[in-house]
């Protein structure tokens, strides 16, 4: 399907008859140069500058037969030395450029695809902000992805005055130097430098790389579902869920064993489906200006929670899991911290001292897992024997994203070009860790960071730390973009912290917003409750009749669709296919469809619309054209092909089966049905 | 003094042994090529983004004798084709690199002068936030300096969400491609295209064109006087101000004629020394929610100033002059402006309709300056039949920093070229009218916009809008960091609006800080109060005994100090050298005086260290070495190098003269001294 044509001094790629890439004299399109970045960072928010010395266009070109494939020698002009050269085959799927020499000194590349004038692009890892990519620019670093996200809100303002903290629509955990378009092709770039993916040309894409990346990559498939198949087979599959995810809700809870035993039974009590006790607590508190903070030091806290491993067997056996929390880090005053700094399992700072971060009021080493040795440390005496050997079913596993780039590592590679891959050798410790002990399919861990080849490791994805609001850049809304955007990239399941998790500057959740979160969450992979940043001055659902009742409701709807959910989960794990899709994966000649990022198919078969405004009692839902829709709660149908207004009720999401779907009984029996 | 040696692909300047400028192939220090700019303008503030498509150094090389002159020739490589070509000359004062050639397509050029670690540089127009740039870049580009300019603060952050309007440290009315160096050199780039003066490496400063400019022109001098007497006599002598002007301060007033009479009589009757009555709103007012605008239709209000005329000359009678104002834009609801507008006077837009630009809730027409008729038409119908003709002593010539760059203008030059230019077009327009009317000596008028060839045009700086308060980036401290560093470039005079303009978002005047402008402007070449955007929610002189009194105390202070002030005027008009001094002027090898911009030196005698912060009750004072300093207020005697605290009561602002002045005795007299 993909085509290389090439000339003496030109190379041109093609799909179809529609033009992807092409390098001539007349108009190159690869660009190299020079450049010196500054990358400042503070805890987990990179201040990125770069001053640019050179960029200067590849104007020669050679091309040569090279077998099945093509040399191609990149030159400023005719009489230079060799600046690049790539080799270009079609693969099966595609095509690839490979980088087999650079000129020294270069650090900078620039590459542009051909574009078209209406054409959308999607990806790019979990975004945040925006699904359809096209008019903005996509810088690709994992960071943290900021509080606010929009320099017009006051919380962005005085997140980024009081913590520099405030972000941007790009910022995210995740980052991935991959895109799909609408042209039906994905390309990947192959590289872990800081990459700005810029869409607002009309007749080009231009990919920018502080560095030359190993290969560019293009995939082509005759559909989108097709595409993210190819992309998912590309970056690896998760597992399947474990099979106790199904049962109901886990609660997140964080203030010791007492009070978790406690809210167990209350939520028992209300006929709640329960999965698991979430206590991210497990290995102990720290009280810090911005909440109440985990202590980093990564084992069970015997004043928190007595005797773990016989708590953990004891709700195994009333058929609810327990699980913790951990991340890379190792507090500076914890038990942990001196055993991995003196076997030199901590990257170091210049002088070969463990390096240190601020975390905001407290401070770490960073647990170096370019050193085989330490991941094995971190993964035998953390993962293994203190967590699941104790009896935990899973974790969050929390940050990865705040390398900084002044560390010295143990394989000698720099810390810049190592930033962006420590979230996939974050989650690769993790899966490594479960696997040895045998436990792929009955634990697992979630994560917010993560980078190309992530896919392979992570089981599942969370959204990251949303406000607790309904704001445009940093509330409710983010976490269905989030799922829809790396989704299309092979990230089969995801969910998010049900009502959200930063409570500053005043800020905190509201009845409306826990309820309509909770509403969204039952139609996610997996439902989870957080406390949040500050639980005792934000509304938890233990805090009210109505909440509670809420949330013991929306967890009966969700383990009622789980059969439902499990094949969606079986199509996931084996093909990379996501559970929450975007509407042009299965709607692919419906234009209305192309720009939604606010509702999502939930597999093949459900519509859903969650509410992400403040004050309303409806939202305008977009059935597409060629299928009849029938409404969950009411059984009402509707003709696809045009915009409604649903009424939206607490605990009646919008959500819409088609008619002729397999799955019709199970729809029709869902609790709380007219 | 300035040296060019060359070899036959390199070329180096050097002032003595220091070296300025080297391009050879190994260092390139000129780059070529291309970008797609965006301007995006609101009410005068720009957003600009730049698509850099290309930037490549000239590693090519060859000089060529010519004459007295160098050709020099730039290629990218031996083979390449012609891309820039230079003269170099050294002349009287230094060196110049005129452009000969410059290859089609390119219209980015960067410039690498030679820096070193420890070399401070000033200048580029008229700095609000910092004197000493180093270490930060300069955009060049005249537009509104920003209401906050700091995005730390809220009134900047709520003047980026509602009027895009925050600012930040470079923005300012009049940007120019000048600096000076503490090398005891300074460097002009002649052109008008957008520039980016970046002062942040170590080794060099680069200067960013997005034009290939005319001219690259370095000056020396064996002192900084000499070197500001240099560029003076570059960029034009102001006339000396008129003789009315020492005789107290200028009252604003837009509150209709009676008003501004009672006003009067109120001022004289507290023995307040009053040299002029200033009504901006002589030709009407508007009301807008930024509060009482001016109605843009250049002719005397009937209604609020009856038989104007009149009342200029009998207030003339009294000793009193009468100043307006204007700006080069008309309202299209006025009766000038479809006169402008069917003459062909306006800028057009791509219809060849005239182009309207909205200035907050109305709209107006643009006079084109590039069209000799506009420009006679203009001088005749409105600064002299509507203005000078009638009475006005002066006024101020608002405004110019506005041009949009979409416009279409008479002379076919881009606006986007033009743009920069208004400003000295605007200010020559005005000094025309003045010198038709053989008025140079005797009115005035003051601007807040400038670029570079102002200096010869403009009579006299008010350093813009200020906000009503003591913020750093905006307050009353920026005014003199205004008139030292655009004193630095020729212009010699310079005052600010006493109390400051912009008052939003519930940030209003205090008698403090109207208190400390008072003291500050009594040591500046013009007294002028000012009532601000929303004079009734703003504290005036008139509304209390307290500040009346402050007022009209130190107006006899500005009067007793002025055959002083009359010969640093001199001084100014003939040289080019600034009333208000940057400490380094006159202190040279002082290192402590190179840093300091809360305090000058007015002309050589007297150190004035006015209060710029809220709250305090004193301030410290740096008094260089080598000189005996007496506090002017009590005549106390305080040897020089060293810092002190210096009490600071309203009334007596820390100011010490030279014990050896031969002012002394007029320094001795100063009213209120104990």
């Amino acid at each position: 399907m993909i085509r290389v044509i090439t000339e003496s001094h030109a190379v041109s790629v093609y799909l179809g008859d529609s033009l992807l890439f092409r390098h001539g004299s007349d108009a190159p399109a690869v660009f190299v140069g020079r450049g010196q970045a500054r990358f400042d960072m503070y805890r987990g928010n990179f201040d990125i500058e770069d001053y640019l010395e050179a960029r200067e266009p590849l104007t020669h070109l050679d091309v040569l037969q090279d077998g099945e494939a093509h040399r191609l020698a990149f030159r400023r002009h005719a009489e230079d030395e060799l600046q690049l050269e790539l080799r270009l085959e079609t693969t099966r799927d595609g095509a690839c450029l490979t980088t087999r020499y650079a000129a020294p000194g270069i650090n900078r590349t620039w590459w542009r695809l051909a574009a078209e004038r209406d054409e959308r692009v999607w990806g790019c890892g979990e975004q945040m902000s925006y699904l359809d990519l096209r008019g903005r620019h996509f810088p690709l670093w994992t960071s943290e992805p900021g509080v606010g996200r929009d320099k017009s809100t006051y919380v962005t303002w005085r997140s980024d005055l009081e913590n520099r903290a405030g972000g941007n629509y790009y910022h995210t955990n995740y980052p991935q130097p991959t895109f799909l378009s609408s042209r039906y092709y994905a390309c990947h770039l192959e590289t872990s430098s800081y990459a700005d993916f810029d869409f607002r040309h009309d007749g080009f894409h231009e990919l920018q790389v502080w560095a030359v990346p190993e290969r560019l990559e293009l995939f082509a498939a005759p559909s989108y579902l097709g595409l993210v198949e190819t992309l998912a087979a590309r970056f690896g599959h998760q597992p399947r869920l474990p099979d106790w995810v199904y049962e109901g809700v886990i609660l997140g809870l964080k203030r010791g064993k007492a009070h978790a035993e406690e809210k167990l039974e209350q939520a028992l009590a209300a006929d709640m489906a329960v999965s698991a006790l979430w206590c991210e607590d497990w290995a102990g508190i720290r009280e810090t200006s911005f909440g109440a903070r985990l202590f980093w030091d990564w084992q069970a806290s015997e004043s928190r929670y007595p005797d773990l491993a016989g708590w953990c067997r004891e709700l195994e056996s009333r058929g609810i899991r327990f699980l913790g929390y951990v991340n890379p880090y190792l507090c500076v005053d914890g038990e942990l911290y001196p055993v991995a700094r003196d076997h030199g399992y901590l990257a170091t700072d210049g002088r070969g001292e463990a390096a240190i971060v601020d975390f905001g009021e407290f401070h770490c080493g960073v647990v170096d897992f370019t050193h085989p040795e330490a991941c094995a440390w971190f993964k035998d005496t953390i993962l293994k024997a203190n967590m699941l050997d104790i009896g935990l079913s899973g974790w969050m596993a929390d940050f990865g994203e705040y390398l900084p780039v002044d560390v010295t590592l143990a394989n000698g590679v720099s810390a810049e070009v190592e930033h962006n891959r420590w979230p996939t050798r974050w989650a690769r410790v993790n899966a490594e860790a479960v696997a040895e002990r045998g436990k792929t399919a009955e634990a697992t861990f979630f994560m917010r960071a993560g980078y190309t080849g992530v896919q392979a490791h992570c089981p599942l994805l969370w959204g990251g730390d949303q406000s607790v609001d309904f704001s445009r850049h940093d509330g409710i809304g983010t976490v269905i973009t989030a799922a829809l955007s790396s989704g299309l990239l092979g990230n089969a399941f995801h969910h998010s912290d049900i009502g959200g998790y930063t409570s500053l500057f005043g800020n905190v959740r509201t009845a409306e917003l826990f309820k309509r979160w909770v509403d969204l969450a039952a139609f996610t992979p997996v439902m989870r409750t957080h406390e949040c940043n500050r639980p005792t001055d934000n509304l938890q659902w233990f805090d009210s009749a109505e909440l509670t009742e809420h949330l013991a409701h929306m967890s009966r709807v969700y383990r009622h669709l789980s059969p439902y959910l499990r094949a969606l989960v079986e199509e996931g794990a084996e093909l990379g296919i996501p559970v929450q899709r975007a509407l042009f994966l299965h709607f692919e000649d419906d234009p209305e469809a192309h720009g939604i990022q606010t509702q999502y198919l939930y597999g093949p078969d459900l519509m859903v619309a969650p509410v992400v405004e403040e004050g309303v009692a409806a939202r305008e839902v977009y059935l597409p054209a060629g299928e009849t829709w029938v409404h969950l709660w009411s059984g009402v149908v509707e003709e696809g092909g045009r915009r409604l207004t649903v009424n939206a009720p607490d605990g009646r999401p919008p959500v819409f089966f088609r008619q002729g779907s397999a799955w019709r009984e199970l729809f029709e029996n869902v609790p709380g049905r007219d």
